[in-house]
């Protein structure tokens, strides 16, 4: 190395380029928004993400057991591998294996949490400089842990009238030599929407025909409501390699136990020479997630009951459907019904809200007159709409619909009352907004 | 972006940059080591740095009670803020702060474990192609993170004849305007030091005179052997800004729970500005440790009781003795009394062991014909050492060292049966070696 002069003579310490581009827009957009509830109305949080937050929804019995287990055993409290334990990598194994798509222990790397194997996936198969391809409106941290490390993400359309469906051309438009995954998340967050055997298939056409690979997030897998079903990626392909992400966050209901996984789909071995020693590698950096729920983890996959999980679904469900047929109702808004996960999104046709330039300044508003606080998909990029989380009790949800339905009465304009277009300041008609 | 075609036409995918760069030296080196033990001997692994392994040493009952209170609230099985529990934080504050370290709970950070401690640490504060000092020998973990995002290391010596200290004027000879941290790790792994209040002092003056902030790694803290005292580098200085990583890990016996923390010591407010907020920022990209131990850590930090970390200390200074006692009997090996953690460094004087080229087959060899396996020093970047665990049950370290006695007894040649130097082959005089 060119050794040079230390020439600083007062303290300067920098963040690093990672730190610096390492952001969460949900974070900073709801910094940013002013947030005073009407103290005349308890506060309901449309907006959490985590179904443990009412105490409605609570972990299974079974997973407690097989915790107080595994610490009791004290056989779990030392180093593990820092890809998981045998045992736990071979449960996940089994729990995500289809006849098609058929996996073993060594096909998994146990994570912290779903965003640890996001950024494991990321980190392994992307170099500054080159783009992932991600879903918008879509979860934020897939951009926030590509662009913690140089990587572009690019934007690919969902379309809210076709369910949330891909544009596949718009996919296939973006892809170029750089490319070096597409995330594709279904269930989804915020959408709700499950996608089709048929609209998987589409995509991994394109997938195939480009050769990139796919970064499947399922952590809402099984996460479905009567009528749709659910398809595992890499149970439809022979020939794309798939890196699918899950973990026991959203159907054990346990987001604090930070334990998700990554599973290897790759019958071609196409990761075989390089992906798959570089995820071991990356795993080396915090070795592996907390052991004692590893060391649980064969007990709560074969233990929980299939009740416990049908009871959130119709639990989730019957909400998505009163909030659905209200939500309906609202002139000027526009309810998109999910097929699964848990979170509803709502179109703002902003040029009968004249008084708000956006979805953050309309949510504001619905803070500070009606103590509703629901997010602006600002929040995933994706302008004039905003997301319902399902998993609040019942009877909170009911009066918030109320509070949203007074709300827009109020501050609803009919195409007579609607100010004449040019003095229309909304943001509904700047298509730069939209880009 | 300039758009280009997608031109591959078949499957490749390689792995990232980071991924490549991300190399454990130590499972490197230990998967390339001949290890086939002797089958007429039991195996003693002296190389694990893991005081769980054997069953003596087990977590205090007091941490799994509060294990299992915090279950059974069924309050923290949710998202925790990603710097952790605002109380959890607290607790560790007050656990660190000293009367001229004060710290609250706003200065700490929750990791999953020290690793990624010292993973946000060393993100945050250095770019790729500037650089970072640490400790030859050391732990392996901080070059392992460094070049996994293209940051140098450099390492600074540490002087065996004087117990392990810094060789002062050479640390100082690698600062250059590109040093964006220094590494200071004790107690120390792998050495066992403990380093005095004065020593501490002068390596203050270094970092002040050169504006470079520390890392200290006291993950070891307070592990010292009677006639020692720990001093936490924080406690020292009123000008050095300095991020102290520890964690549950090692005083608590819990390496598998992987709860480590990052304690921002700042009285100048010099990582006020960029620092502190960049590692709250890469704290999101993984949403903080298991809230489980989160919440126990009130608990766990006030209710252990002195004894439980006496008798550790107890049991380990006994080892300790008892191991270099030995040792120092033994022609060729020259033991380095540790004055704490939780291993013993070990010198072969290699020319009189003429077999063998390094450490690296010296410890191979102890494992053939002994079935004692202990960590050729190798691994952690320092040559013709080996390093021993002190946390063995009492009557394996016996039989190990006795071992050991009688694998050097058959090896070692006098002054006057070692072969003209000339036809030495061993590395002890091959300077390449030693940088
Ligand atoms: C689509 C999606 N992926 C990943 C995650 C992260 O999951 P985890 O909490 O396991 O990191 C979430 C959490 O909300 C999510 O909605
Ligand atoms: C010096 C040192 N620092 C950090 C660590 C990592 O600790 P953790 O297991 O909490 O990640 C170790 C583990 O052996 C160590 O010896």
């Amino acid at each position: 190395h060119t050794k040079r002069k230390r020439t600083c003579t007062g303290w300067k310490v920098e963040a690093s380029d990672i730190a610096r581009n390492t952001f969460n827009p949900i974070r900073s957009i709801v910094d940013g928004m002013k947030l005073s509830p009407n103290p005349a109305k308890e506060m309901i949080a449309l907006s959490i993400g985590d179904p443990t937050v009412f105490g409605n929804l609570s972990v299974p019995e079974e997973a407690e057991v097989a915790l107080i287990k595994a610490l009791k055993q004290r056989k779990y409290n030392g180093y593990g591998p820092s890809t998981g334990y045998e045992q736990a990598r071979a449960a996940v194994a089994e729990y995500s294996s289809t006849s098609k798509s058929n996996v073993n222990a060594k096909d998994v790397i146990l994570t912290s949490g779903c965003s640890g194997a996001l950024d494991l996936c990321i980190t392994c198969l992307a170099n500054p400089g080159q783009n992932i391809l991600i879903p918008r409106p879509g979860f934020s941290i897939y951009k926030t842990l590509a662009e913690s490390i140089g990587v572009h993400a690019r934007h690919y359309n969902l379309q809210p009238e076709k369910s949330w469906e891909v544009d596949l051309p718009h996919l296939e438009s973006l892809i170029d030599d750089d490319t070096a995954a597409i995330i594709v998340n279904s269930p989804s967050n915020p959408c709700g929407s499950v996608y089709s055997k048929e609209h998987l298939l589409d995509i991994l056409k394109i997938a195939d025909r480009n050769k990139v690979p796919i970064i499947a997030d399922e952590i809402y897998e099984h996460f479905v409501f009567s009528g749709s079903e659910y398809h595992p990626m890499a149970s439809l392909t022979d020939s794309v390699p798939i890196l699918s992400v899950s973990g026991l966050t959203k159907r054990f209901l346990v987001p604090g136990w930070r334990l998700g996984w990554i599973v290897i789909n790759d019958r071609n071995n196409i990761f075989q020479d390089e992906v798959r020693h570089g995820l071991q590698c990356l795993s080396q950096k915090i070795l592996g997630p907390n052991t004692l729920i590893q060391a649980a983890i064969p007990d709560i996959l074969k233990n929980t009951p299939r009740s416990f999980y049908s009871d959130t679904l119709e639990f989730i469900e019957s909400n998505a459907k009163l909030c659905h047929e209200t939500i309906s109702k609202i002139p000027g808004l526009k309810p998109v019904m999910p097929q699964g996960a848990m979170y509803m999104m709502i179109g703002i046709d902003m040029a009968h809200f004249p008084e708000y330039l956006n979805d953050v300044q309309f949510t504001e508003a619905l803070v500070s007159e009606q103590s509703v606080f629901c997010l602006p998909a600002k929040c995933f990029e994706y302008p004039n709409y905003f997301r319902v989380v399902l998993t609040v009790p019942q009877a909170k949800l009911v009066e918030a619909c109320q509070r949203i339905t007074e709300f827009c009465s109020t501050h609803y304009r009919t195409d007579s009352e609607i100010p004449d277009c040019r003095y229309i300041r909304n943001e509904a008609y700047d298509e730069s907004w939209i880009e």
